[in-house]
């Protein structure tokens, strides 16, 4: 029996319009306009895809052979494209063939704090993509409730802290666009107490976990990379949490910091839930 | 009066001979040959003139005024660039004006853990370069005693590492080209306990620390960012640890997980020194 070998279809090319309008997204100002932003790699799309918020997938040829299920999983139009199309709409060296448009997914203020949160972070001034991203994992991990990114902060939907959120972009509640303070007061009428990390402050992390101080629902606040929170900033909180350094380092870089304060709560959480 | 202006002496330029033997440090055959890597900005070659490994130092005119004090305290020669020529040496985006030669600082493993360690951090086959530098600066802040850089792990003399460290790298014994199995062994040889972070792992880290199974000496194995440790290399350890993940994200990146672990242990240690 011979079958039937359908004409292959033409291939989307890096001067369609659909993948020249994708390519836009690149850029911050037509995400903001667009109100959408791009996903790659199967990690990140079979997220986006079971999170509902893809409204358009591509794909190479072999990226369609090699993940058939993710593909087949899509409720959105799919768009098969040149090797070479399909590289304009990424930032890695090595595509994985896979690219989805979604449509972004920041929560207002009081939407993200809704019920009982016991476990949020806020990152003021954060400007590394990276640096944001993987606090947005690590806030995950440690099971936040939500993540704000108040002040001056980088875009989540920047390709490199989509990609450094591992997926956690889809996990959790993300709000952007909001200033410290009110990120502050919305915490504090929520119920949880507001804790800065500050190399300098006048609380030390371990302390506070041996004396019970991080039971109570904990909003964290973590600054810039660079130059930390600002005093004022530093100043909204209940108390502002130095890390013990033990060795000759000045200081902890800002995941690493977040993730050893963000697993004191839920350490805390845990033992007294 | 009038002060005398003598002749400004000629700036080197990126033809100059030592300018371009130092711009060969750049790659990394060139520094395993030279025994020697560059160190970039005023931070990092203040930590590296005070770990006395200095053997050239290189500024702008521009930094040498403001680093005045750093100039005045190095022993070794000291040579003023055109702001061109410094350019070439760095990696950096926005060069500090200062870099300095220096002499590899590594050590062989019986020295890196002679005396009593308590904390030793091993990385078996870590590839990403920012990954090492943090969390070789994680593991200073942490307390530890050495960190070990093993199997076909990167080279902590790139400069991202070296950035990355932000001077740890002058903080505490680091040994490299040694495999996997010799660092355990001689872990183990020195009295620590050995633990491998390992996603799968067997035991619960809130649940080690709270039975007391981190107070003893201990040495963290740590694998690749992307794919772990190898069965074999996680079999060499006394207990696979998970760290608990409470949210939907599927794991921590590697620097992450390495500041909570350490962080782990350094408070097991300093609740029962």
């Amino acid at each position: 029996m011979t079958t039937h070998r359908p004409e292959a279809p033409a291939l989307f090319t890096e001067r369609t319009p659909r993948v020249v309008a994708a390519r836009r997204l690149l850029r911050r100002r037509d995400r903001e306009q667009a109100g959408a932003f791009l996903v790659e790699g199967p990690q990140a799309v079979r997220e986006a895809l079971a999170a509902g918020v893809v409204t358009a997938l591509f794909h190479t040829e072999a990226a369609g052979q090699r993940h058939a299920d993710l593909i087949a999983a899509s409720t959105a139009p799919v768009s098969v494209l040149t090797d070479k199309a399909l590289a304009t709409l990424t930032e890695t060296t090595h595509p994985q063939g896979l690219v989805a448009i979604c449509s972004t997914v920041d929560k207002p203020l009081p939407e993200a704090l809704a019920g009982t949160p016991r476990l949020v972070t806020v990152l003021a001034d954060v400007r590394d993509p990276g640096n944001a991203g993987t606090v947005l994992r690590c806030s995950d991990a440690a099971g936040a409730d939500a993540v704000i990114l108040a002040g001056d902060s980088v875009d989540p939907y920047n390709g490199k802290s989509v990609r450094a959120s591992a997926g956690s972009l889809f996990h959790l509640p993300v709000v952007r666009d909001v200033r410290p303070a009110d990120a502050v007061q919305a915490a504090r009428e929520r119920g949880l107490q507001v804790l800065a990390a500050d190399g300098a402050g006048e609380s030390d992390l371990d302390e506070l976990a041996d004396t019970g101080g991080l039971v109570g629902p904990t909003a964290w606040l973590f600054g810039n990379e660079a130059w930390g929170l600002p005093a004022d900033v530093a100043a909204l909180a209940d108390r502002r949490v130095r890390i013990p350094i033990y060795g000759a380092a000045e200081s902890l870089n800002l995941a690493t910091a977040a993730a050893v304060c963000l697993y004191a709560s839920a350490r805390a959480h845990r033992s007294r839930p």
